[in-house]
């Protein structure tokens, strides 16, 4: 299941004031990973690659520990979409994805 | 072969005033684009996502591009790529990234 | 009517493909830009201010004239929100959209 | 007044270290935010959505408080200026502004 | 001499339409490239890094520019700088300055 | 010694588990400070300025610290570097460096 996201205070924020708004975001976060060719997994490597490369420590936490828990990705497999950061996204960016992959 | 990134003025400018940092990133690029477990074409639709997240038009045609030449990825590929863009960094850069395909 | 953003071959193409995607992208737009309590021309005015800052040309441009020819905002509105660029982001992002603002 | 955003360690030790910058800071600030034409509020609505756009959460926090505090502005109002940056900024940015403004 | 920045139709907007905050940034320029211990070029070399880190063409662009005109910087100078901006935020933006350069 | 950067959970990470990457990453920090003309304090001053512009709290700290103790950079001198991310990157970067600055 694909709603991984919607667990936080966040979204339970959005969920109990504005129920209109919580229902598109879920058919957007629902329409986003049905992709037509690719699979759910590619696609959740390519969300952990951009959150690692934007630099914000909880996003990227939040989507590596799902992809792992959810869709069974494996480190290895983080750490091939993290080299790609590095080399677009400069040491900082990757260096501190790693040290978020390395306390998972 | 994975060195397609290496055509243009810049890298020619490197190459030729610094070689020895050109080798680095050559080596860098090679070892970054040799994943363990993911392969080349994964690693391409990360480089096409964050390039695009971005909003760096040159670099994400660039991406763009020569995955589709070198790699084969299909223009259905790129978009479900897109699609986390969107999802993750908003309607702008999912927009300009959209249309830098559509004009491919 | 708040439709301006999706006049563009960015949103054609995914009207055009992914009509699904689309229509979310119709809901998402409409329900963001009917605040409960700020009015369509404050949220404008933000979405100007958000382009500028992240020094998208061609986004800042589409957002002022939209603001300007559909809700009659003025350059001096315009420029009053620029200012607050100018403070949190700096003199690069603010000079760029004082330079689009001045030649529409 | 228009002073809080210097409250902080931050700008004591600007005002104490480097006086003549302190005080065209303190010029730039108040002649930012006085807008010809936008009254103060919706400048302020305006910094609170560009922080929280570029997902600087100290600075976000800081910036809805005092909004909060010294303008009367409500938690409805700052939602409708976030919901900008859902679509703008994507929802990594727009969840952890959620957040922060839930716990205020 | 430090205005080289104002030179551009942004900044003549400003001086022509705001002339109180045109003041105030020329003072800001000022007292910004005044250092008290580092001298005018250090400074620019850290402007021209920082611009094109941010990956803004045209604002690398002038800034390279003055910097070589204005104080003399060489095209090495601006390439040892360069270097950190590769290490830090990765090769789309130090290609994209490197380009930059080489059209000079 | 220019190998202050390694230190740390990220990079033993890296070397631990993809020794080769790791190499490469050591030759690239080598040779990107081993400036043809700029001195490696320059070059520091501008890491730091970068890291500062981009409001990444921890590697602006790291930056600080490593060219404090080990090229015996001042404070002063990083404030002198610190005014210029005011001028190009805005005040809560810049407010947040001096924050960091002053807690050392």
């Amino acid at each position: 299941m694909k709603n991984e996201v919607f667990v936080g205070e966040g979204m339970k924020y959005v969920k109990e004031h504005y129920p209109e708004l919580y229902k598109i975001i879920v058919d957007l976060n629902n329409e986003v990973y049905t992709g037509k060719v690719l699979d759910y997994k590619t696609q959740k490597l390519i969300a952990i690659a951009i959150t690692a490369a934007s630099g914000d420590e909880r996003a990227t936490k939040k989507q590596m520990s799902s992809g792992i828990s959810e869709l069974g990705i494996t480190k290895e497999e983080i750490f091939d979409a993290l080299k790609v950061v590095l080399l677009t996204s400069g040491m900082p960016s990757f260096i501190k994805a790693v040290r978020i992959l390395n306390e998972l």
